[in-house]
């Protein structure tokens, strides 16, 4: 049976571009499942009312609907035992669950001043308003604003990449020699500005670049064959 | 036998405040090896001159000078096998690496601003220019400047910690049931301001300020009987 994936669109409904998207797609992608995604807008929020919340990732599983990108990587490794696990143990889910909420707090901050008002430029007319009032209330200032100095949004992106930057000095992936859920959440992360900006926004001399690289071509280079703005232009 | 480690000290010998030298005595503690620390001052550099560089932690076992707390962690587990490992398995170490590496490069950032005019007025004088100079190079500003916002530098600390603040939340250590390394890493670097700053500051309603609490709990309240400037006037 294959699992259906609501999955954040833009005007041009081939472009994708959710960090939190991202970690489920290759979460299901490491268990081995058939999935298809379905292209949803910020405002379409009745189309998942059945999961009682606003926000995708959301899957449907034959009857069973699972929200939020963490409980289905929980969900995928219950319910699918015997294809490869996301968490082999309590230590990978653990260290899994802290770089999920790194991304969450630390990156994705990070990323905003990069990627926010591209992803204003490449959503559907529709999801406008919508987006406009709450990235500028979650951010404190106008949409035009954001990222205004690029200069100082690409150090901010830098720094909190850091620990990672030193992590892959002497690791294939952070979770060692093969990628974790960790390397998911962070290779998301980096795929929506990845996605969205005009710009490649990857160094790829550095250590994070060379693991996107390498990230970029798992599962038969799944993530370089997703469209981008400049692939799309 | 017992292990040597020389340990910064302030003008006080029995205060002691850096975040790296915390990490070896709680490993050493975690390890169960019986160990002496030598106060040390940033200027007393010709004694560590057999470890071939500048800084501490270093510690003597024997005849073997190792120095650099990561690489000291993974000599005492190498060492002394036998002893509750520091490093059960590949992924707690990888983990334990990540977060040593979060915790120099996000956490310690963050804490400057509250700490770096505490440990000027703390050191003996014989370190002052030397730590005037090296501090005001790297931070880019007046030691009396740095931290001179104490709501911004607070608000910093809180959000450096919040990857912790949500991991916390439903685990009991950041390596889960019992700490590891990543949690004397952190632990470490909060000893730091706790010992220094003439107000506590740890948020003790906060999930990191429980967890703290846990911490200093460990080892007979080790931590709990380390002198700080509030407990040393």
């Amino acid at each position: 049976m294959t699992i259906r994936l609501y999955d954040l669109a833009g005007a041009n409904p081939a472009l994708r571009f959710s960090p939190y998207c991202f970690r489920t797609k290759l979460a299901l992608l490491h268990k081995g499942l058939d999935f298809e995604t379905v292209p949803w807008r910020f405002t379409d929020k009745s189309r998942i009312a059945e999961t009682g919340q606003e926000r995708v990732p959301v899957i449907v599983d034959g009857k069973r609907w699972v929200n939020d990108s963490w409980s289905i990587a929980l969900y995928l490794d219950e319910t699918y035992p015997a294809r490869p696990k996301l968490f082999p143990d309590a230590q990978s889910r653990n260290y899994a669950r802290f770089l999920n909420s790194w991304c969450d707090w630390s990156v994705n901050p990070a990323i905003r001043p990069l990627a926010v008002r591209h992803v204003f430029d490449a959503i559907d007319e529709k999801d406008k308003a919508y987006f406009r009032e709450s990235r500028e209330k979650q951010l404190g200032m106008k949409i035009e604003a954001i990222g205004a100095d690029q200069v100082a949004a690409a150090a901010g992106f830098a720094s909190a990449l850091k620990p990672a930057e030193i992590m892959l000095a002497d690791h294939r992936f952070l979770h060692g020699a093969e990628p974790g859920y960790g390397d998911y959440a962070l290779f998301g992360s980096l795929l929506w500005p990845f996605a969205v900006c005009p710009k490649d926004p990857i160094d790829y001399v550095s250590n994070v670049g060379k693991w996107f690289e390498r990230m970029m071509g798992r599962f038969d280079s799944w993530a370089a064959r997703q469209p981008t703005v400049r692939s799309l232009a």
